[in-house]
């Protein structure tokens, strides 16, 4: 079930899959993200209750890696079904199963939905090739798109400087080079010495445990801080700019990880521009923020720590997801075709 | 040196003592909070060294709190010294060190120091008894002065509402009582139906284990949410104003724990009204914000949880405990004296 990283070779992250089809063995790959950053695994999944279960846990996570997880999760589907007469029920079963695991997350469905098309109207033998094609296509055209995005946001960034970041829309989140952090690397790339910090992102520390991990990895300066310290860090002039990563973009907001917003209002404070990083995939453009709901999260996941409880037990905790960052906060948003600027207008990504 | 409590009896935590001298044994008795919510034990500190130890590793925290304990140490310290010739020396020497511990707690310096002055130009006989009498005296005090600034505060609250507070600025932060959570005790005497929202308060989770834990003792309604959740609540309509603590209260800031200066920031943009309680020796009026030296506290507090490596090895960490909340983002400070209102005169407390 789990691969352990031979220590002699030492990968550069930059360069290094996330998220892959592995063809011998017809599973899905994924490094398990809940281990990092003190274990580093690589999950074989060959069910969709597997890739499911992943999805839940957080094992795979970030916005574009969810897209390619449900694509991939389609063909898987589509590969494993051993009926012919059955086929196209159970594959639709599996679709459901997976966009049902993350609600808020836009890039879910929309992989799913992509690799559905492409079977459409296919006999099953036909399907099984392009459903797997098609996910591939969109792994691939993942990486491609984060460096095209970073391209364009790291003309944004200063010679030198340093940018705050929340949770991880690194590499690993996508497929691999990422997107707000994938506009750091192209900014590395075209020598500008931009330096992180590092929000840790309560509760499941994706900032502490995988962008911190990702960026020291690619010998990029990171440094970490708890999220209730940017605020006071951006007031000493520490902070000359924030990026983010999105989960779904609608008409009028951003959603992303829980604490984004609070970022956007104290960037706004200190006159700090506020970006987002994000592919078109992102974008649910006749949506409007009302229509979202954003997902509620375990109990646990605060009140538990390694074990450890940290809340009365007769306690109650609130613990949403995400939240939505009205479009008056955000200075641009990132994408592979262009940057956006206020005031806003996507109607080209319909 | 622990004493457990015997689960036979069920203190009202509101009436219970945080921090006291025990006649019998002539020692400090303190309760370990670091230990809470899962473990209620009582500390006995009978030196300097072990009282030091204590404040450092916040055993014993909260400003009110600090200040007794500061007073206490001087009357153990006093009271410990065998020599004297050597009295006052050794005398200055602990009330050297007990300052040391915390640079930034306006109010530990502040109990040291008057109970210094009881004790001037006494001989050390007298000096012992004396010392005792003014730490018990401080201790006294506290309590009656949270709740006098409790009463004051308890008239800005709404009859029905939820109110916001960040770390633990209650009973376990002072002998008793409390200061922002006095407040929340005071307004549910006065028959108000206050429910409080405690962030968790990242690193060391004194909202989640503190707060939670003493309002649940006291049937008073928490919840508690990660700290970088507070904007989106705030933005849901579901917050009616915040209230926190102090550790130094200069001419134009508020110095609180990390994360006080970004919860001012979202009230303001929320138009929510932002308190902050704290008693008179909170305030070091000649002093500006640019004068106080903000405390950094150790790496292992934001990359140590419970044992689990969080963040890399060869990431940095920027761990600030304080941070300064210009008092333009304030809307009220709550004291014992009364409440002070923009635009800020602090003068009668000189």
């Amino acid at each position: 079930m789990v691969q352990k990283r031979t220590n002699g070779k030492k990968p550069v992250i930059s360069e290094e899959k996330t998220l892959w089809w592995d063809d011998e063995q017809s599973c899905i790959m994924a490094v398990d993200q809940t281990l990092l950053p003190t274990e580093y695994k690589v999950l074989e999944i060959r069910t969709i209750n597997a890739l499911s279960d992943a999805i839940r846990r957080l094992a795979i996570r970030g916005a574009p890696a969810l897209g390619v997880a449900g694509a991939f999760g389609v063909a898987l589907s589509a590969r494993s079904c051993e009926s012919d007469i059955e086929f196209e029920e159970t594959v639709a079963a599996d679709a459901a199963e997976l966009i049902n695991t993350r609600p808020t997350a836009v890039n879910l469905s929309w992989g799913v939905k992509k690799v559905l098309l492409s079977m459409e109207n296919l006999p099953p033998e036909m399907a099984k090739i392009m459903a797997l094609y098609a996910a591939k296509k969109i792994a691939e055209d993942d990486t491609n798109t984060c460096m095209e995005l970073g391209r364009n946001g790291a003309k944004l960034l200063p010679q030198i400087g340093t940018v705050l970041t929340h949770c991880n829309a690194g590499a690993l989140a996508c497929s691999s080079w990422g997107t707000a952090l994938g506009v750091v690397r192209s900014a590395w790339k075209m020598g500008k010495k931009i330096s992180v910090l590092s929000c840790e992102t309560r509760p499941l520390l994706q900032g502490s445990r995988l962008t911190a991990f990702e960026l020291a990895r690619d010998k990029i300066p990171v440094t970490t801080i708890i999220d209730s310290e940017a605020a006071y860090l951006m007031q000493q002039g520490k902070i000359d700019a924030v990026i983010v990563g999105a989960d779904r973009i609608t008409k009028d907001a951003v959603f992303n990880k829980i604490g984004t917003y609070m970022h956007a209002i104290c960037a706004k404070h200190h006159n700090i521009p506020f970006y987002v990083a994000a592919p078109a995939s992102t974008f649910d453009v006749e949506a409007e923020a009302k229509d979202i709901v954003v997902e509620e999260r375990s109990r646990a996941e605060v009140s538990e720590l390694f074990g450890k409880t940290t809340v009365p037990e007769n306690v109650p905790v609130i613990n949403y997801a995400f939240d939505a960052t009205p479009l008056e906060l955000v200075s641009g948003i990132i994408t592979e075709k262009g940057v956006f600027y206020p005031p806003y207008d996507f109607s080209e990504l319909k």
